[in-house]
């Protein structure tokens, strides 16, 4: 009998070939999936070309140009244009152009080409977001990615893993986001410092599959390797005419050894806002109301999937975004676009004057598409808020869940959808 | 009585308290808008504030984020914050916030703030524009537009008039972009060099309000000071509903004197592009079927109106742009956005992969959303092909209208609409 295992481990040992692997073990493994975006690739595709061969498998290399595509700059052009070429050249299959293509972490899971059990690296650090369909995933340097590359092999060390048990049922306002700000807010941006995170128990269910995407993207806020839910009924409704090939599941054994359990009663969970300049300095939204913002943003492989806009139209519908203030609004995928415009989410965001961009990472990162001035304060739906993440030193990153970000917009200043004043019928 | 005037002349005349005004005359003239954007604004807003007093008339300075807005990066940001603080300490009614905005030229005829027989000057080339409704609009540097935004003053040296004669008809697959094409292909870039372009005749009848202001928006790549059309029956329609306000329509003497006339006979316009790197260097599409393009840009104050995004959706309605190829679609106001959701134009253009952007100036300047690549090709809706406009020094441009572009990144290379295969029903 191997020892009892959590769901990294089993994931972990699968991929190597060997019956148990426990915490701290290095193992080599086999990949199924590589990734990388426009600022990464071309970073991985020197070390492949470096290694003097071409990819280990073109259906297994993912190549998104995402982060400042369509084309920021002559720079950025030119690192689209050698992925391109690389993908054209070596008939990657997992290469979408501009115009068909999304934000990498919603995009992988939407379209099926990630699975659960699937063992994932990807040269961007949210890569972890898999782990909310059951794949352990994990962001990895640009030269590893090129490596898992040529080779579809990486090693890792076997992370411990921290349970979160979730119990209780969320209150109807309050979201995934929240829940993950909470976590974060509770055990520190190094609380799970190279540790696994399982979240489990049974408030899982009650979580739809974008909700735990989300908590999954922001794992890596807390230290974690990678974020891992169980494949349950919703996961698998969900995955029905996505992910169209088979897939494992992998779940922990009722024995299995953690290196400690926090448990969190969905209850108690109040809607969150993290100030600058750390996912861990979480405070409520009632104690952030006198905070003004100049900007929103709604969007990024965080919260930027089809229920995030959703959450954010309804609370836009027949109201305004406040004079001096900008919402922009970027539906992380050309599918969650469409679904906008097939839903009449377009004609509220457009109508309460929000900004809707083509799918990109953009302003998240500093990229382009909404950078702050000095001393601008931006409320924002994405992962990160360290300093300067999205322009100058001097301004300031509120992180929150998309309703939240959405009444701030209208009012301003920081709030709940519930402050603020009845809408124009 | 006084001489016989054109309509240049006969505007230039009234707006300095004259009966009338002869070339070659300096005349000072009180103005009726002077617009910047956010390249140029924080400029002319120094101007201002070095002159020591505020803007002459709040009601008249307009400013609009669009050239690199959404902010693209730091510096664009505290453009845009510095144009922002101004024009609410100022309370400058004519500004829009980015959600709120759009292309200027565009925006300006149709939210109905410049109106027929206006004296306008604006710190942006492409001021020109407001001629299709029969202003007097020119660019100026942004230190003019500021002593323009201080004072409500500026002075003028009286034009020569270029009379363009159109007769006869457009064929139905060709539009205005090509007949401006053509004119500049015909004329030179210099062909009438501080001249304005005065178009008139039974020809002018069958040109939309749009087709006219794409028309009057390139009169500067001819080196015109203004492109000026007569308001008509079809210009009054368009006007209602739009410009609400009193205006003044000028007309041209019978027995004006003009610097020359040259006449277009409209049957005889064909498709046109223009080709690097000179608005000059016209070729009929014909001669242009070899040239394979990496991008196509769809949009800016030149045709990024709605009659041009239905022409384009119509060529795109169940085609593919091609792969490899980025189709980068920009209505240029969010009034033009909402249009195309209605009429559905946005699910064609995401259908066959294009990225659509907010609206903004972006790429047509080499500002962002869309930059080329070293020795990328684009065909451009947009007015000017000059070397590295768009990106890359050894990138190069192809000027065309929307139909033509939308076929060209179907096929991958530039053509004609008819020249595709027939679209999947």
């Amino acid at each position: 009998m191997p020892r009892p295992m959590t769901m990294a481990e089993k994931i972990l040992a699968a991929h190597a070939g060997l019956s148990e692997a426990h915490p701290g073990q290095l193992v080599e493994c086999d990949l199924d999936l590589v990734l990388a975006n426009d600022i990464t690739a071309p970073i991985a595709i020197d070390v492949v070309e470096d290694l003097g061969h071409g990819v280990w498998d073109a259906d297994r290399v993912c190549l998104v140009p995402d982060h400042y595509a369509p084309n920021k700059d002559i720079k950025s052009a030119g690192q689209t244009k050698r992925m391109r070429d690389f993908a054209h050249a070596q008939g990657i299959s997992h290469y979408w152009e501009q115009g068909r293509a999304g934000v990498e972490h919603a995009l992988l899971p939407e379209q099926g080409v990630v699975g659960p059990g699937d063992l994932v690296i990807g040269a961007d650090s949210h890569t972890c977001t898999y782990g909310g369909i059951g794949a352990f995933s994990t962001g990895v340097g640009s030269t590893d990615a090129g490596v898992g590359m040529a080779s579809g092999r990486a090693w890792f060390r076997v992370p411990e893993t921290l349970r979160v048990e979730l119990v209780g049922e969320l209150p109807a306002y309050v979201t995934a986001k929240d829940v993950i700000l909470h976590l974060i807010g509770l055990i520190g941006v190094d609380g799970a410092l190279y540790q696994a995170l399982e979240f489990g128990g049974p408030g899982v269910a009650d979580l739809s599959v974008e909700g735990r995407l989300t908590i999954a993207n922001m794992a890596i806020e807390a230290g974690a390797k990678a974020g891992l839910f169980e494949v349950d009924d919703v996961c698998r409704t969900w995955l029905e005419g996505r992910c169209e090939r088979p897939w494992t599941e992998y779940h922990p054994d009722a024995d299995a050894a953690y290196a400690r359990t926090v448990t969190i009663d969905l209850a108690e969970v109040e809607p969150c806002v993290a100030w600058p300049h750390l996912p861990s300095n979480v405070h409520t939204v009632a104690e952030s109301r006198h905070i003004a913002v100049d900007q929103a943003v709604i969007g990024s492989c965080t919260n930027g999937r089809i229920e995030d806009m959703r959450e954010a139209a309804d609370v836009l519908e027949g109201r305004c975004v406040a004079p001096g203030v900008r919402c922009i609004v970027l539906p992380s995928t050309q599918d969650v676009w469409r679904q906008c415009v097939a839903e009449g989410l377009m004609d509220v965001f457009v109508d309460a004057g929000c900004v809707v961009s083509t799918p990109t990472c953009g302003p998240c990162l500093g990229g382009y598409m909404g950078i702050l001035a000095d001393g601008e304060r931006c409320i924002s739906t994405t992962n990160r808020n360290f300093v300067g993440r999205m322009g100058a030193k001097t301004s300031e990153v509120y992180l929150a869940a998309p309703a939240v970000a959405a009444a701030s917009a209208v009012a301003g200043r920081i709030c709940l959808p519930s402050d603020l004043d009845p809408r124009e019928e």
